[in-house]
């Protein structure tokens, strides 16, 4: 249940005066003493960049990429001015995970939510962050996230007896910070350029993949890499160093951001306890290594209780996809300790699980259970069930990716404000299936039959306040034998998730096996190969939100959906996100 | 002079309705009868293309760089519907050489005439072309003229009784188009950003001069090229072929839209007689070759009577800065000879001459005078002078371009709408100097003393109706011994070429030595090295227009001004045009 911005006790009230009125909820609903407001003025734009040690052009806030973290405490405000000075190019940036309760112009959506921010323009994301926990901001237009705009959201629980505090169920004496991301050589232009292409030219496996920004291009001395300057002691490559003292605890809050892979991470010879998965307290389980899909958080513990005269690797290693990408490195020093901070650790880094071992992936996923001092219990039942049969498509000669057939393409016109101004034309205005044909016959182990699909705009509408199911059904791809994992993504909300299983769901038989007692909640979930995920929210957030595979390429070609709400009880709308499509000249 | 559009008798009428009013004007000035409207859909994206044989993104209309030939005839409305397929960046198309009257909001130069083009919009460009003449389309937003999105515009003689028709003062038979262009391997976000860093980038000297869209990077082998996929036998780089018949008059309509390049060029063994420069008759002159300038068209007339057995090279080289380039080359067949079309010519490509003869090219520029018979007399005098002394300066650790010391920015609120508007702090009001300090001393001939310079959009507010002479003065860049040419166009206008001069323009001098009597007309005019040019216009076209250097890079660094003149006539504009800066919201 969320908070009352949607309401319609509140919505005359804040008609007028948006800004004022979200702040001052926002107050209401955490504690007005402890609310703090913080302010950033970033600057977007394009700069030679190297890292993993080849020089690319790369979308930076400020200069850099990874973009700073965003730190502040449940109930505050953030404002973001982005200044677009990207020269001809535009941008959004989305807050992955920050549900923008009351704020929902704010979620960074391009052709959702807002329309894009123009070169030379301004724009202020102002929105608060209700609940403690580990988040993540990327750019949300095109395959922009891939050039290198993304960042991490810290927000700590309130403190003190004015604010509507709790306490963790777990004590640590430290933290870091780690993104995990995969990187390409291509721009962002030449990957959406191949994508767009009849044949379509995928992206390939990426170059390299950076912790905390940092990685290593392997093949240096190459003629790719010495033609694009490669240079290994670029100050950009020097590998991220995590330092820790002796006999403490430290939370690792970690990040995934990958455009496209999978990725499982370990902490040489140190045991992880998941404790946090996407802003939520995990029923906590120990692991030697995370595996953790695109667009997804995690907080870990871990004890420095290591030798602390030697070295440890921190690895990321593609999972799920066979790997064509070396093992990306970090290293974990000890304070006080005889190793130079930046040393080679003396052992290999981890290789990490078997790729296509999806049984220990799925045995994650299983074990991911809320902590049973702060369980939601789901609502019992549902009142509408979605099925999405999830497929690789052909539609003029593209690959594409569907659901139930239906390939999903962006509007220009931003849904939220063709909704909200009934603009006919902006968007298909029929109803998208809610399942597929054949549901009882259809093998998801084979080939299908017959790949053509249709592309559309139509959006799903939810009836306000509705306890909606969505059955997330993975298959085979176009090629025999083969299936993905797809790390699907909600904006606005977070869901339950209930259940997966392995094969065709069977809505007769699999509904009975559902956690409802300590379902976890989260914001991207995993669809493992030929497997279902079932997952249930409440469509109590007034807006509209995108539904989508996290993988930047899967999304781009056609793998998301749209979810309406609520949105006549949307206030007005700040002018600043129209301005394209229908929405030109308007106001 | 030009048409009634301005007028304000005319004003009231068009108020309304915009694009009748144009319409209609447009066909009571050239004849209704023969006035046809001639509608294009163009659909702008990336595409993957080798040129020069080296495989790069390119900015291409319907699939195609360079695009198709717009032609037309005297008083034709031409209507280009633009569908910006570019997925995150913005577009806008210039129209150069066409005056746009009446119609000031079409000229397509972002930020001062209109927002840019955003990606799922479609923007229609409906203007007049109302003299004969050779003319070019090219991208004016930020530097992705260079990424390829380029062509010409071909406008024909109006036939018949019924049209405002007039004999050319040339005869020919048949008729080819030759663009020019130089090219890249980087991106132009890659230059771009080059220019934008701290220290500054610069772009280099490109990898290929083309002819028609098509040239032979020579070093195919080398890491760098191997690396971006060169394909010697690829169909995009197969040179031009022009075929001739024995014994016919050919005229060659040149265009050349580089991005750097002042160029050379020569059809081998064949001597061409220049008639028509940027749209106005020329006074015959014959050359061996032809030096043209980024902006400039010409068109000359070659007899096709040399031995038909074996073909000859179209040759472009570059000249001006020392050439770092090959000779960009195209062939010259005869039809029913026994040579194949494709065939290698068995002598060299012509070399041009030497790359640093600026008499050469000078003399050429003074030989560029009006054909008797359609000269038009320039006013007696003007009733202001600006003198703008063109100077490499630094600010903030890059080297930029200024006109007496100030650096020009774009705004990012079109002029023509922030005018029209009232819209305060939309750009500097503050008027820029006419002149620049010590004028009567300044040694051109040196490198500048102070080379710190300050930044503006300040524009040059002109009265309505008034003669204005515009004096370019060329000096020392910040290197010494170095002063390069630059070619300055004028948008919304042709001007009187009144005189070239070597070193510092003195005017208590110099006026007097203007030709009045049969002065060319361009848009486009040569500034030569450590050299002036002095020209002269009649500010009646209602409108803000830009005045640069047609250097893509020298454009982005600063070498640019803006004229407003009579806005206060231009009938309402399209809210098309609006939606960035602040007029985001508006209408």
């Amino acid at each position: 249940m969320i908070g009352g911005l949607g309401r319609s006790s509140a919505a005359p009230l804040c008609a007028e005066r948006r800004l004022l009125c979200s702040l001052f909820l926002a107050a209401a609903l955490f504690g007005a003493a402890s609310a703090a407001t913080r302010r950033h003025d970033w600057d977007i734009s394009y700069q030679f960049t190297s890292p993993d040690c080849v020089r690319k052009l790369a979308v930076t806030i400020n200069g850099h990429t990874p973009g700073p973290t965003i730190r502040a405490v449940q109930g505050d405000t953030i404002v973001v001015n982005v200044k677009n000075s990207l020269l001809t190019e535009n941008v959004a940036i989305h807050w992955h995970g920050i549900r923008q309760i009351g704020t929902p112009w704010a979620d960074g959506t391009e052709g959702v939510t807002q329309c894009p921010i123009l070169p030379g323009d301004t724009f202020t994301y102002t929105f608060v962050v209700d609940r403690p926990g580990t988040y993540m901001y990327h750019a949300h237009y095109g395959m922009q996230r891939s050039a290198g705009l993304n960042g991490m959201i810290v927000v700590e629980v309130a403190a003190g007896a004015g604010g509507a505090g709790e306490r963790e169920p777990f004590r640590y004496d430290r933290e870091h910070t780690v993104l995990l991301n995969d990187w390409w050589h291509r721009s962002t232009y030449e990957q959406a350029a191949g994508l767009a292409s009849v044949p379509m030219v995928w992206v390939g496996e990426p170059q390299s993949l950076l912790i905390n920004g940092r990685g290593r291009f392997v093949n240096c001395s190459s003629a790719a890499a010495t033609a694009a300057s490669c240079n290994v002691s670029h100050p950009d490559c020097a590998p991220a160093v995590f330092a820790v003292v002796p006999g403490k605890t430290y939370r690792f809050r970690i990040a995934s951001v990958t455009s496209l892979s999978a990725l499982n991470f370990e902490i040489e010879g140190h045991e992880m306890t998941v404790v946090e998965a996407d802003g939520h307290y995990v029923k906590p389980f120990v692991v030697k290594n995370l595996n953790i899909y695109s667009g997804e958080t995690y907080s870990v513990l871990i004890t420095a209780d290591q030798d602390p005269n030697r070295n440890y690797w921190l690895a990321s290693n593609v999972v799920s996809r066979k790997p064509a990408t070396p093992t990306g490195t970090a290293i974990l020093t000890y304070y006080g300790g005889r190793s130079s901070p930046r040393a080679r650790p003396p052992t290999p880094p981890p290789a990490g699980p078997a790729w296509n071992d999806t049984a220990y992936r799925v045995r994650q996923s299983l074990a991911t259970v809320a902590h049973p001092a702060h369980a939601v219990a789901p609502p019992a039942s549902s009142e509408r069930t979605i099925l999405l049969l999830n497929t690789q498509n052909k539609i003029d000669g593209r690959i594409k990716w569907a659901l139930n057939n239906v390939s999903f393409t962006l509007p220009h016109t931003p849904y939220l404000v063709a909704m909200k101004r009934g603009l006919l034309g902006a968007f298909d205005q029929r109803p998208p299936p809610e399942t597929y044909d054949g549901l009882a016959a259809y093998d998801v182990y084979a080939v299908q039959k017959n790949p053509n699909a249709t592309t559309s705009d139509a959006p799903y509408r939810l009836r306000f306040g509705s306890v909606v199911d969505v059955v997330l059904q993975n298959a085979n791809m176009l090629a025999a034998n083969n299936s993905e994992t797809h790390p699907w993504h909600l904006h606005g909300h977070d869901f339950w998730v209930l259940g997966y299983g392995a094969g065709r769901f069977d809505p007769a038989v699999h509904p009975a096996t559902y956690n409802l007692k300590d379902p976890i909640m989260k914001n991207t979930v995993a669809v493992h190969p030929f497997g279902w995920t079932a997952l249930r929210f409440r469509a109590d957030n007034p807006g509209v939100w995108a539904f989508h595979c996290h993988i930047e390429a899967h999304f781009f070609m056609g793998m998301g959906i749209v979810f309406e709400e609520g949105v006549e009880r949307v206030g007005d709308l700040p002018p600043e996100i129209m301005g394209c499509g229908k929405t030109r000249g308007d106001h």
